[in-house]
């Protein structure tokens, strides 16, 4: 299929604070709205009829639009179209999402998770391409992910599937938010990875500014072959290891797809995060297994539900 | 489908010691044949030709034999049907087995591992029936394991899915036989609990026969509230727990069937593995999971390896 035969459809990346969207052509975006800032929106009714008016408008502009996929913060049944609750955005429980765009839009519409849809959008347009088995994390303030098994998106039997973070390395690790002890976002998530860092430094009676803390600062220290740095880049890497290779060990996939902002520290992470997962895998395990960063930045939402949508009507 | 309407299949159990078969329809072994002594028969080639005139046998007495199946101990390459080698049968390396049985027997055949056998026994005809998403492990000297998601058999990319006892609960653990750090299955092995508890009562100055050091031992003193074998099980359950609640995390599963000689303890095992478990987990991911355990016990290979090739053929 040529890029001028792929179908157009309208990607919504709905977030805390705003929810940014666009016309899509497979990986382009060929069109991009002006976010709606979600606080201006009073509740669910308010913010769906906005998205609808904007959907409107780029239906006119483009009227080839085929259908409309929305990637939400939170847990949705996919097969009802019901967003059970958001993570960041209140006022937001058991709406019937995917029913009421369709409705009010008239196009086939699809509600997804958002780590989904990003994973998605990895798989079918960037750095995913050639996968069957693939995992896709998120790093960031937590740890997300979302699973591409046997060549289709994978979502568990509640729709929860590729909770990678909240996976253990510890059974007798700290207790986390489910209750669940030694989750790699406990030592693998920004906010944990900064006080390990602020620990360490103050153990060693070094003074550091809140910048040289954050993973980009801890990155170029470690450049710079400071000890303590480097010490907080390695507990990093080996704790990342085990966690992914944890999900090896299940899956038995070929493609694992790292975003967020810790990865952009490139070589610096995977380098090291490779030697380590491959000490601890068969070489069956590892032979056709890629460790690679993600090509979606902040597109990623927005290209990945609409990715969605083509492949539900298509389907 | 009425059980008469069923196919018959032959389902074939190889092991280390002895090549167990038997004539199946649905959950039934019609007729099992006399096991196959391996050490009897050097090398693949006269092994086959004995399973082969054995099938001849049965396909006499039961001419509506439709396929074979054959769990093999190791590493196949289930799309080609070749084994590329087996953990405890000297001289199996790169043997296209489905080949040489389809040719030799006349039968449609299939080559399978045998934990992803004895998975799909309790998915299609045992314990996870009505499940969408199973994993089923089996607690041994090892811990094995195989994956059903989305309703079908789940291999990975290199056919080496649903390692369970190589995941890890510890990143600062043991190194095990990989080189994986923390292993389950270094852990909720029958030879590491045992080794537990043989130190834990040393430790007290309590004498035990090595009988009483053996799961089904311990089981029976943790009945009888005897402290050091209580200390063992918790430690054991947490262990088991975590392991389990890594691998609902990632798939979100509806059902999680537990065989093997431990899961005989019953409830003195699910009880508090459930318990633990549930502490572990968000709602929406305990609300549709039920941890049972194995249907079969020693027919689980012959029964699965008969209901993989009909899944097959009828694909």
């Amino acid at each position: 299929m040529s890029i001028s035969d792929q179908p157009l459809a309208i990607g919504i990346d709905m977030g805390g604070t705003s929810v940014k969207y666009g016309v899509v052509r497979g990986a382009e975006i060929l069109h991009p709205g002006d976010p709606i800032i979600t606080g201006d929106f009073k509740g669910p009714k308010a913010l769906i009829k906005e998205i609808t008016r904007r959907v409107h408008q780029l239906r006119s502009q483009f009227p080839a639009i085929e259908a409309l996929g929305i990637g939400v913060p939170g847990f949705v049944d996919v097969q009802r179209g019901v967003v059970h609750e958001l993570t960041n955005v209140p006022g937001w429980k058991e709406v019937p999402l995917r029913n009421l765009l369709t409705e009010s839009t008239g196009l086939p519409c699809f509600a997804e998770n958002d780590a989904n849809a990003m994973c998605f959008a990895e798989f079918a347009h960037g750095a995913g391409q050639g996968a069957r088995n693939m995992i896709a994390i998120t790093l960031g303030t937590g740890v997300g992910g979302g699973l591409v098994l046997d060549g289709h998106l994978y979502r568990g039997s509640s729709f929860g599937a590729g909770e990678v973070g909240q996976m253990s390395i510890d059974y007798r690790g700290p207790v986390f938010v489910h209750g669940n002890v030694g989750a790699l976002e406990s030592y693998t998530g920004i906010g944990p990875l900064t006080k390990r860092a602020a620990f360490l430094y103050r153990k060693a009676k070094i003074e550091k500014s809140p910048e040289e803390l954050t993973p980009r600062g801890l990155a170029a220290s470690v450049k710079k072959k400071d000890l303590v740095a480097m010490q907080v880049w390695d507990e990093f890497t080996s704790q990342l290891a085990t966690g992914l290779v944890n999900a090896v060990w299940l899956l038995n996939p070929d493609r694992i797809v790292i975003g967020g902002g810790i990865a952009k520290a490139g070589k610096l992470i995977f380098d090291p995060l490779w030697k380590k997962m491959k000490a601890q895998l068969a070489p069956s395990f590892t032979k056709n297994l890629k460790v690679v960063p993600a090509h979606f930045g902040n597109d990623a939402g927005i290209i990945g539900s609409a990715a969605v949508a083509v492949e539900a009507t298509r389907a």
